[in-house]
């Protein structure tokens, strides 16, 4: 991989400590971190996976970071909402089918978090329509967009569906992270493609209820419900056991498919 | 969507039992299946998301199917091994950061099923190079794709990589399901870019401790290792509670990333 | 540990497929199992622990069989409704701190498999009280408290405690496990001590937020609500890994405390 | 349940934050906590269940704790080391069949966490030999076990098994919780009852495959060995759902039995 250079995002990881932090390379400015002052030429001279010395002399080693890096560990990525995690990024695009070149629907845009990871995923053929009620939230989730540098292949759009109405009628998979989800599955069911699918994102069982009742009524059928999550391992070859404390649940991942009513 | 096509894959989805069965559409040929006889004109003559009916009268819904339903649900994917599951195929795609148009290694080709989802995320523009060192299974992995129909951006090798050689040195990342992945870490190393990630899929703890002892030796760090699973819930909206029995492991899946040996 | 005698409980171990299989000692009658006939002298005259052989050659291990055991796995336990699994027991006993000696409310016997975990745990100085509302299974769960040989400390009356009344005043604890614990609620909460504990088994989330909304109302608090689970180690020292598949769900288990109304 | 009086120990919860503490009562002690000054007397006056006020009016309300709670929430219990966790106690004692009156090994008393469950469960006609190779630690427990007021059942003894002997050779069940169980797996089985269950609480998977190891060596079988765990579910009757970051993990727990040489 060519070395890194200037505007490029680096993580920077405490092996020891296995903290990370990803921060943009600016030849001007020195990287102030809890690991002491770092210089940008210090990592321009350097190819990732190569280490570098804080000027306290603390060794971290240089990476380029992944998507849910940015996310989780920069101080460029702004958080207006709890976001779609991660860890279920990939299921949702696995049992949704979701591919490069596809259009999306996404209804919650939040702070853009799994917008992005769509949009590398669906690639400059793909297409993301992505609804948010909330203006402040909507600008917050475009910088957020701007700054990670992902495909330009979304475009959101401020209001609620359900009043100002989706002219699309052909999205391959619609995707729901909002409080009331139930209030947007008629115009969700009319946008999608026959027999796509849909994939809820929701907080808890009282929600779930609800968009299971609505969802059954409109038209929608073969639904998986999912309680989803994982454990970390300690990474010690001498002492290998699951942590003691993990986050272990995000939200229930609800999926559906567009049927004709009967 | 449009209708279904001879030849096209067809999912017949049981609303009651919640079974599925994915059958390819041939004009002579009647269906059978656990439902009783169902005729292929009745399929073509309906959009998908639409019920059909059994010649026992049964009521179906007819479905385009996803990928990993030809794959648990087909008649015509074949099985020589233990597959990487569809629930880890998602994880695996976030957190060793893998998108369309990449170069991935892939060492353990097996049946096909996770090289037939990465060749879809990666599309036209990416390429898999597959390492299989059993010949018969690499011919119905081979077969299992060419009949799935994924983009041709795969090429399956025949062989121990460690014996081999692998000649090229720029992959993105690096996917191994082997019983023995330390034998390739070697190999998989050089064949990789600065920096770039190694995803292994681990069934025992056993295996977890060799591998991560020969990365630590070989010069990988930034370990993640995880114990990823769920639980279905069931979807009746006045019943709603997790299924008794469910798969909760499938294998362990071990994130490494390639660093300057020290 | 003395020889078994005739009428003891055996359990007949199979160590190579781990299945298992509890009988009573009868002198007259051969024991007829899937792994062939045993001779009842055979196992008479061996301590427990120890190797016997089947007509059949198969090799088997006898042991004195716990109490979990006779009810998942003997010919004499029978079942009338899905049990509180033994998996959940101790957890009730710990978080409703339940010692020798206590006096307890149960609600819905059941088949009475959690009565005889309790009736062991209380001994002879201890009180269950235990209420079923259907006869027949009254009657089951008597019978198979019987053929257990628990201590005598148990009563079953059958009704339904809000129609019929509790005449006691002064429980240590109380167990519900019925389809509407809502229902006996008030009737339960004049039988507790002042702040003791209650607990609810209970199968479904819409059960459990109907629970927890009465019995907020009727001056419940210290509320602790529980997933509980675990997954089973394969016991193979070369292949240390969970089994692929688990009973990852019972019920949820509802702990809270009488408090005063105010 | 009779009022509080002085030297009991009281719960204080706080219902808002779900908070505990738990106290011991003295006459001539205000309490200070972190909800402010209580005094003595304003619980001595009420029953358990009642709601009391802090200096600052802060509305607490007042229990007597169960043992867990004075483990977890007190200022008495001291901590040495890592305790066998109170959501493990049951489970040890469901599936080792543990009972009152019967004679138990322990070997490493620890805190004495575990060694005071025991107690409580076994009664005054049972038995505990406690082992602890660290006298300061079994100082501790002994101090620990007084305070809390268990029956007094068990013997601590400190010094290692293998080199001190066990001198019984009756044991209903034996419990270890040391960091190499493989050392003393000798002495516990010769000081079982013959078929009688050994549990071992080990944190990591490198100490489970030795111990499985050398337990198939001496003449164990009937494995069984659990991951177990839990989840807390959030008690707001409007917004049921998992907590997001749970500890869920422990050690794993091994149970076997001994068996006769073959």
């Amino acid at each position: 991989m060519t070395n890194f250079k200037v505007g490029d995002f680096v993580l920077l990881y405490d092996p020891e400590k296995r903290k990370k932090l990803v921060v943009r390379l600016d030849i001007e400015k020195k990287i102030h971190t809890q690991w002491g002052v770092i210089e940008p030429k210090d990592i321009l001279s350097v190819k990732p996976g190569s280490f570098i010395l804080s000027h306290t002399g603390k060794k971290l080693i240089v990476f380029r970071p992944k998507l849910y890096e940015i996310i989780e560990h920069s101080r460029v990525f702004k958080y207006a909402t709890q976001i779609v995690r991660p860890r279920d990024w990939g299921l949702i695009i696995t049992y949704a089918n979701i591919r490069p070149g596809m259009q999306i629907l996404e209804i919650g845009t939040g702070s853009g978090a799994f917008t992005a990871f769509l949009s590398e995923i669906l690639g400059q053929t793909g297409k993301i329509i992505s609804y948010e009620i909330n203006a402040t939230r909507a600008q917050l989730a475009k910088r957020n967009l701007e700054i990670i540098g992902v495909p330009k292949n979304y475009e959101i759009r401020i209001g609620n569906p359900s009043e100002i109405g989706i002219p699309e009628k052909n999205f391959d998979a619609a995707f729901i992270d909002i409080p009331e989800p139930w209030d947007v599955l008629n115009a969700v069911y009319d946008s999608l493609k026959d027999g796509s699918t849909l994939v809820c994102y929701i907080p808890t069982f009282n929600q779930v209820k609800k968009t299971l009742e609505i969802a059954i009524e409109i038209g929608f059928d073969d639904f998986l419900l999912l309680d989803h999550f994982y454990r970390e391992i300690q990474v010690n070859p001498n002492a290998i056991r699951p942590l003691l404390k993990s986050y272990v649940f995000s939200a229930f991942i609800f999926f559906a498919r567009k049927i004709y009513k009967h």
